[in-house]
């Protein structure tokens, strides 16, 4: 974002909206963030933008004749069923239209732009959201040293961190074919397991777990067998949304070696509906301070011309709601509260690393951070990790968990706030796990 | 394929064809074969299948009213530009798809049918191959045991064979978007490497190897949290080619820990362009001796009611080719001879295991086995294997190979043969190595 100012994509005077709930202090979804999804009202599945409690039907606007001034392609793109062609359009078009969107939205547009847009706005309450994209490949990266060092304790206690940690943004590919959006319920997934010298047995995972991360959308890809350069980076980046990697430990140990989790993942990964573009981030952009001095620098190719906007101060907050406390009433319970500034590596590494070797990323795939863990206790993106004192987490109800109960609903929450400034916010990535498989 | 008898899908007559080049006893592509690709010809994309040196051009035949007896759903599906709708309609579809075509191109044909077939036939030389099918995820095991030990002597010497081989069948998940067909050239990637005690460098890999596979397409899926049973697992299985899973061992030796190999894989995978049904390997079927005995029994849900035809008898080869080869007119080189019936897993265990926890599997997507290699010499899978010796391999020019060389052709060949019955090949898996990023 370096070559982008902060007011980029919108009009310096963007602010309040004439949507009274756009402009509410707590909503996820002011004029300033504008994020993309896709919705499904009266049987059509539609592209949307999250204003307030409502959503902008933006192929309803391009028949309108509301989108003028947007290229022809992201206006072809903005008529689709899924992100991906708009994502394919690249940094410019997404400006324009976040611009033209912004001006119809503005407490400033004409009254009979008001006029005109007011019957294109679907409540919240009345639409389904869907996945946002056709996602061709998911890769998970680990890219929190604190996460790696945590759960690296567990997994290997003589040799938690791993001599590649520092110099290589480790990452593994994820399926992409089990993504869902959130919502969906989650099955308790059966596997192998092996506990302790029993031999090993199949049966339900008794070890469930969430993992707090944040994923990147991929704009336009790279041809196979060009590697993109880290300034380029970010304009390869459509937006960012919530991901939960569910993982189930006790399969993850007794299959992860040598070559990875593979079942122990891939029954399930929870995404947040909206994509915030980074545009919406930009006044949130931070240095990246997370690389301790005297650690090894990046090797040229992840060293970025500057790092004083690669990280983002974006809040990362997990909350959990069991059987017993909804039976209560009991609103539920904050678990940990995270920060993306954290990471020990920055998203346009992520982005560069991964096309290093000349892998070819399509619009609409997605990476993830990998789980998001701060140093400090009361910042751990797992349950896994919060088990270091033997304590198990205590629920306000006197319950208690290691790991995932049937019924629990696990809630993500994330949102960009600072002083003056409206709250950026990724509205929630929730699931609830349910017993069982299908037959 | 225990349900099916060996000659299920062909009339019992089958076996010569009125196109001679079909009848040739060294053919890839009898009457007995007839696998599914993608060819494009005078500008179009098309559903094809290989008899002898031609192509039936499949949404010719169904245009010309020659696919009747084929369900609607199949008959759609011939005239798509990949095999994906085709893959979903399952073994009913294909068996009648199979015994129609069959018997457009058998001895026996109506002359009538003959003349309405022949302009519907491509000469492959005019042709060009293409990827069979959209390919949602890609994933890849580790199924034979000769293979693991072997490589696992050089990344742990002192632990070749982890505890959980022989419960888990071990896989994890791959890159989609850079699997190319045969012939498409090889890009030396560059990739983070480090030699015993330096610093960690970026540069093209010098560890360039192969590794030969065989690749299962899958039909028709299974819903997200719903298992396949292991009974039920072939029927998933539209059928397979070969597969190089290019590797660089130097980027992948300093890379893979904790999360298995990524970049060191992710630049490029070879697959050849024709999907051998499974009941043309039916008479090649033989049983799962590869698990000797006193191994621990597969746990229940890996365990076939019967393992008579587990395995498949399907001898593999690679050839390499050199410049200096070209240049001097020689043949490309023999450098192993390896047998799917190898494996440690058999194909529907991997299927059932990965389906296991609920993963869902989608039509189109391909399971690769992983290297396949034998307990002898001259039979390893990739490179890496041969050089436990500490000799290198030789070509014919007096060159010597440990790893590849830009120039380099590698050529996998995949056929079951056997006394009287005709030959059923897989083609051709060819890739030449290039040098250089593209800028």
């Amino acid at each position: 974002m370096a070559m982008m100012p902060p007011t980029a994509g919108l009009p310096q005077t963007a602010g309040r909206s004439w949507l009274a709930s756009a402009n509410h202090p707590q909503t996820d979804f002011p004029l300033a963030n504008l994020p993309y999804g896709i919705f499904r009202h009266a049987g059509r599945s539609r592209i949307g933008v999250a204003i307030g409690d409502r959503i902008l039907d933006l192929r309803a606007c391009a028949e309108h004749g509301l989108l003028c001034g947007v290229g022809c392609e992201a206006l072809e793109g903005c008529g689709g069923q899924c992100l991906n062609a708009l994502m394919a359009c690249g940094p410019q078009a997404w400006s324009a239209l976040r611009r033209r969107v912004a001006s119809l939205l503005d407490e400033d547009a004409a009254g009979e732009i008001k006029q005109r847009v007011d019957p294109l706005l679907i409540s919240m309450n009345e639409a389904e959201m869907q996945l946002p994209a056709v996602i061709g490949d998911y890769t998970d990266f680990y890219a929190s040293i604190h996460h790696a060092t945590r759960v690296g304790k567990r997994f290997r206690p003589d040799n938690p961190l791993l001599p590649n940690y520092k110099y290589v943004p480790i990452g593994y590919h994820g399926r992409a074919s089990s993504i869902v959006v959130s919502g969906t319920e989650i099955r308790r997934p059966c596997g192998q397991t092996k506990i302790q010298d029993s031999d090993p047995a199949f049966g339900s995972t008794r070890m469930l777990d969430y993992e707090l991360e944040v994923g990147i959308f991929i704009g336009p890809g790279n041809t196979l067998g060009r590697a993109l350069p880290i300034a380029e980076a970010e304009q390869h980046v459509f937006g960012l949304c919530l991901v939960n990697d569910w993982s189930a430990r006790d399969i993850q140990s007794w299959e992860y070696q040598p070559l990875g989790p593979f079942l122990a993942k891939n029954f399930a990964t929870t995404i947040s509906p909206w994509i915030v573009p980074l545009e919406a981030l930009a006044p949130h952009r931070v240095p990246a301070t997370a690389r301790p001095p005297g650690d090894p620098a990046p090797l040229p190719y992840l060293s970025a011309p500057s790092t004083d906007c690669a990280a983002i101060d974006l809040t990362l907050e997990v909350y959990l709601e069991s059987n017993q406390m909804r039976e209560a009433g009991a609103a539920p319970v904050l678990l940990s509260r995270g920060n993306l500034r954290d990471l020990y590596w920055t998203i346009d590494q992520l982005v560069t690393h991964h096309s290093s070797n000349g892998c070819n990323l399509r619009p609409g795939d997605l990476l993830a951070t990998g789980t998001i863990s701060g140093a400090e206790p009361g910042s751990e993106g797992c349950l896994l990790e919060m088990q270091s004192g033997a304590e198990a987490v205590r629920l306000p109800t006197g319950e208690t968990r290691r790991f995932l109960k049937d019924g629990d609903t696990v809630i993500f929450r994330g949102y960009a706030q600072k002083d003056g400034l409206p709250r950026i916010g990724f509205g929630e990535c929730t699931g609830t796990i349910v017993c069982g498989a299908l037959s």
